[in-house]
């Protein structure tokens, strides 16, 4: 079972930063982030994961502007230099950080990501998006962001193109002999000389092939588009689903579309996204989650509830039932027709249902004591609805060292999770081959 | 005086890296570059430096290709990556990195160095450039290099953008004030809504104000566009002169430029870039100096020749004395110049002149004892041709060791170097005032 661990300095819940248990001063705090990733790594995680975005919410909303919560991320770390600096004071852990093909080059991409995978000795991944917040187009001399068909027809370009330049050099090709004076070896580069429709990239790549020859790839989107794009060219997707039976679903349709592209199912893991809420025993669990309900205000509340189903919910009373929205634009990410699902299934009101959704932003919701968290991981892993868990444990850092203090121990004592890293590389870990280079045999 | 590290992995010699004490397998080698800084911070030198490029060179000359050298940098960490990284083993130093504004955003570059600013605790400085190597353009899906002066235009609103972008925070913005709920200050921060000839971006940016308020820009042009540029936007320059007197001449040029953008004399520090080779005895440092010709042949040698003065000199004979290349382009940064006043004034042959600035890359040449280094440095200094040095050890690491364990503690006897860092920020160390935000006062 693979185990990822959400790294932004919030995990998951618009009110938790207010806890008192949470991080004092979270904003771009360096000594967190450390701390974090240690945490994250002597509880033996697959990876830490940086979501991210390029721009700044809610300045038109004052209200809600004030209340914003840092994993609304106006304060944060460029991921990659986040991600370069906790590679040296980790060893083991993989280092995901979140780049968006809509608003960057593929060239520095690839550049970006072999730094990363070379400084860390083979533990990068680029978490691949297209970026979701229409805002933040105005921040790269757009007038609008592109409509989503075009941004996922680029994102397919850009990580060929990607993948191609981290292809540039045979593993052998830098012979670095001062004998001879030859530093490399001419015969073993190849410039791509990329012509698409967006872009033109000649190559190579000024690096070296990264450890792990291509740095894992994630991607995340659950419309069609998405679904392709990941079955094409992804090597873990971020799976979020409400339900264990939806989960199953989108699992088995993720895996059915590998043959597509020549690809075995196991090339494809998936990770399901979950909010942890463990106790030493299911009532501290429930205490912890009523906590944090009391931590956020109807407005930030309903704000919240409006973006996630993609449907602007200020006009609807709070403690009627949930309005029919099915028909309705709710959202590219499947996270707005899992809501409204859960909704509809248990008649809950406005209220109830914001309420409902904040604890659980990564997008489904594990409460109760270890050996329950433990069950239901367990049962989501053996019957196919994920390979692992993309985890956000409320209120950082406490619970996700209570997570690993409790956890851990039982699916390890149960043979569902590694008691010491096996491999050298994330790939390694993750159970992924080293992909072979496009342009060069390598010496067996 | 300031001193500044040449932190890549060949400091200025294209045939150094074959010389025996030089590092093995110096290509994307992290373990040296650690080593590397760890060197220079124990020397107390203000900054380690690092030039970029986007492109590898010489495809189309295999022969020239196969004698590439590393300080040719087909094979390097994207060096804001790899600063993040170094920042984690170093406590003190400056870390600047080259970025282009021609094919990159202003947007991305604020985060960036603003994140490598919170990283290491107000360390970091950009070094803006507009890109020299025209083949970059093309991994950047442009069909030709754009022309110097588009280039230098695009460079002046990029940077004015960062610098806004940075100030998009008062210090006290982020209140994180749990019992109340504010994490934000609405009323403390500024969108920036730039729209320019090239760029409109509308902010704040995503991150804090960086803790030196704007990272340290340095920049290093010395055409009239780049001395324009720098009198406007840097804080440092990267000044490149063969004779004295030529670098006092540019000095008081930068200088006397100031005051037109309301600057003073000392808000702008001129490091002037130099190879020192230095020895127990002068007769050693002499020593190092023959060895490394040995190991250059003349095709590489030529081939840098023509780079360096750009003209390409391959129909010249080698023997014959250098032609009378006054009236033909040089190339921009007045290293050509500089180099053809040299062969001039001394009468030198093709050959001799490719040998001659063969081991000063960093555009000017210190050689001798301890004693005889201090001195040339002490004149440079106290006769304000520049206000510091950009240093280049050949051959890396012990050029730059030996240089710390001779050359320094002779500096520190004149009172002309710190014997220990007094600022906590690289602006502290460089004697350089924290900018007041162009959007808000601070409380006193």
């Amino acid at each position: 079972m693979i185990l990822a661990a959400n790294a932004n300095a919030q995990g998951s819940h618009v009110g938790e930063w207010r806890h008192p248990d949470a991080w004092d001063r979270p904003a771009s705090n360096l000594e967190n982030a450390v701390r974090l990733a240690r945490i994250a790594e002597a509880g033996l995680f697959d990876l830490l994961f940086l979501a991210d975005g390029n721009g700044v919410r809610n300045l038109d909303k004052p209200d809600l502007f004030a209340a914003t919560s840092p994993s609304d991320r106006p304060a944060v770390f460029e991921p990659v230099t986040l991600l370069s600096a906790l590679a040296m004071v980790t060893r083991h852990i993989g280092l995901v950080a979140t780049t968006t093909t809509t608003y960057d080059e593929p060239y520095a991409v690839a550049r970006r990501f072999a730094s990363l995978d070379h400084i860390s000795g083979g533990r990068a991944g680029w978490n691949l998006v297209t970026t979701s917040n229409p805002g933040d187009a105005l921040n790269f001399s757009k007038e609008a962001h592109a409509p989503r068909e075009d941004r996922y027809a680029r994102a397919g370009e850009f990580a060929d193109i990607v993948k191609g330049l981290w292809d540039s050099w045979a593993d052998d090709a830098f012979s670095q002999d001062k004998a001879s004076g030859r530093f490399l070896d001419p015969a073993r580069v190849h410039a791509l000389n990329h012509k698409g429709e967006h872009f033109s990239v000649a190559g190579p790549l000024n690096a070296p092939r990264p450890v792990q020859g291509h740095p894992v790839i994630f991607s995340a989107g659950q419309s069609e588009m998405g679904k392709e794009l990941s079955a094409r060219t992804a090597d873990c997707v971020f799976a979020i689903e409400g339900t264990i039976e939806r989960a199953r679903t989108l699992y088995a349709d993720l895996k059915a579309r590998l043959p597509r592209y020549g690809r075995r199912p196991e090339s494809l893991k998936i990770l399901s996204g979950v909010t942890i809420f463990v106790g030493e025993t299911e009532a501290e669990a429930d205490a912890l989650f009523q906590a944090l309900e009391d931590l956020v205000s109807p407005a930030v509340g309903l704000d919240y509830l409006s973006k996630m189903i993609g449907h602007r919910m200020t006009g609807y009373a709070l403690d009627e039932p949930m309005p029919d929205l099915e028909a309705e634009h709710v959202g590219p990410t499947g996270i707005g027709k899992a809501i409204l699902g859960v909704a509809r299934a248990e008649g809950l009101t406005v209220r109830q249902t914001y309420k409902r959704i904040l604890p659980q932003m990564a997008g489904n919701l594990f409460k109760g004591s270890a050996r329950q968290i433990a069950d239901l991981m367990e049962e989501w892993y053996r019957t196919e609805a994920c390979d692992g868990f993309m985890i956000a444990a409320p209120v950082v850092p406490t619970g996700l060292e209570r997570l690993i203090r409790l956890v851990v121990p039982e699916l390890q004592r149960r043979g569902l999770f590694r008691t010491a890293y096996e491999g050298r590389t994330l790939r390694d870990n993750l159970g992924l081959p080293r992909p072979a280079n496009r342009f060069f045999s390598e010496p067996a």
